[in-house]
């Protein structure tokens, strides 16, 4: 793996910065964020059960899946930790700074297309999700599964899927192999990897992963289950901290808002006092990320902190300052870059 | 390399059957149509010259080429003599089937940003491009490089990408490491591997590859040069000669149109007696080509021809027939596929 180590046990790591300025995160260097030991499937002993509220419950082997018809997604995917070492005061965690993000192109079926097969109970409210990773959650308890649910609505979105292919190849140990959950848009928890059983319940699921973590808690007390990306960009070059003696540079970055495309980013070389418009470029896909860049010219020698904040579609904007919350999830405040020409 | 071999001296593979179906093609399994051995060239020796009509000829080192803004483009690239296998009658050259056409994501520097390093004279019409890849083009002729121009006008394109990542990683030796022009759009010929020298010149070039090969001649005499790649789709599922017995196919292929969108796919069940709309799907990028499907309950068993046209945004369709050329370039007639459900 080319990643930068955050956590050893389980293992989990984030994109190099050299890597975010790539629209295509290779699968090597795709993040990683896993809760337990990545599970070891055999493509031949691979089976998806469906149960629960259904008529009667299936079992799919890989190749029934590939029957059905292929559908391919670009799309980011961002930790909800992502940028978390950035918080003050700093919270428990893995202490990502920006790289817990990354896009491919995923393919695989419409999660859609397998729940048609199996007729749902008029009562089924959520459609709950297990991977084959397990282990202890919380000390003295007995192992448990990840375990995730969605609406039915969200489920039935055509653009969910269950993913057997990563960038053109088959889906990686490490990244849920041989079937992953890809719910496009949203915080990457809700991306079930190693997906073995999906279940069709009718009660809100509040399991360990969804009601214990992946919460926004406020310091006044509110609090929200994480879902849809927020708005955020980064700078990708030039690098924090670091010294240049060029008359014109190449400011350059990403800017992604989970399933709203992006309108627009703004940039200031002068610490959020002025602001200009970037250009946006490269490939325009829904669920993925935006590169953009501006040409700079510094008017003198000296330090400038450069700062980005962007816009999607729907009007929101990426705030300045990040909202502390308990967890350290949704850090998408502006990410100043401070540098030197000299 | 994961490619089926066409030809062996030198080495050329086009795409596997199975590969056709997925958005992006994984780098080893990119065709491959090389003239020459793969030029070795390490990373540090190499140098990109830029001379000719220009005041002060430069030269560039791959680090100077990554200090300038990095731009990113998805293309399909084909091969001009994809599918020359299937004219009749038959004509010299590689008999590729219909795996010389594969999808990548691109990242470089624009061209026009290279080419305004340096100040074009006035009397400057072409720009031309070297290969560091060389040998003998016709017998008992002194071996020759690869070379390819471009009127000044696809030159300044900003689209027109002097690629140093396919897919996120660096360019694949066979790909034309370190550097390759990429002619989004345009036939394969255009976008030269292994690029090291760039001259400004005042008269049209029409060397070997230009003049002689990669022109199409047609019966009745005229000629015409390749260049954007003609409208066309395939079906990659089912396979020909194909046997299959479930009542409801999900038929799917690719389709794609050079520097211009696919507007719609027809697919024909009946040997072309009636057509249907297919449903386009996956990721919509102005260069690359686009999935499409349809869903098909065949009437009873027996056997079937399949057939898809497809049609772009300037209204180009793509022919029942390929028209046929002395050379076998440009074939794009519509692909039947012969399937039996029993």
């Amino acid at each position: 793996m080319n990643l930068k180590k955050v956590g050893d046990d389980p293992y989990v790591g984030e994109t190099l910065q050299l890597s975010l300025s790539k629209w295509l995160t290779p699968n090597d260097g795709f993040y990683i964020r896993s809760h337990f030991d990545f599970p070891q499937i055999s493509k031949n002993e691979f089976e998806l059960i469906i149960d629960g509220l259904v008529d009667h419950p299936i079992s799919l082997k890989l190749d029934d899946l590939k029957k059905l018809p292929k559908k391919t997604i670009s799309a980011t995917l961002e930790c909800a930790g992502n940028n978390r070492g950035d918080l003050t005061p700093s919270v428990p965690g893995n202490q990502f700074s920006n790289g817990a993000v990354s896009n491919a192109i995923w393919s695989g079926v419409s999660l859609r297309d397998v729940l048609n097969l199996v007729n749902l109970n008029d009562s089924v409210l959520q459609i709950l999700f297990q991977g084959a990773d397990q282990g202890e959650t919380e000390s003295n308890k007995p192992h448990e599964p990840y375990l995730r649910s969605l609406s039915k609505e969200m489920a039935f979105d055509p653009d969910t899927l269950l993913a057997y292919e990563m960038n053109g190849e088959d889906l990686p140990v490490e990244h849920g192999f041989p079937l992953r959950l890809i719910v496009p848009g949203w915080y990457g928890m809700a991306s079930v990897k190693w997906l073995t059983k999906i279940s069709a319940i009718d009660s809100p699921f509040s399991g360990y992963f969804q009601g214990k973590k992946y919460v926004l808690k406020y310091t006044d007390g509110s609090q929200k289950p994480l879902e849809e990306i927020q708005v955020k960009s980064l700078i990708t070059f030039p690098e924090d901290n670091s010294h240049l003696n060029v008359k014109q540079i190449s400011v350059q970055g990403i800017a992604w808002s989970g399933r709203n495309p992006i309108d627009s980013v703004q940039i200031s070389t002068d610490n959020g006092q002025t602001w200009n418009e970037t250009e946006l470029t490269g490939p325009s896909e829904k669920y993925s990320w935006r590169h953009w860049q501006y040409l700079w010219n510094p008017p003198s020698n000296g330090v400038y902190t450069i700062m980005s904040i962007a816009k999607d579609s729907f009007g929101n904007n990426q705030p300045l300052e990040s909202v502390w919350n308990e967890l350290g999830y949704a850090v998408n405040g502006s990410k100043p870059v401070k540098i030197t020409i000299d």
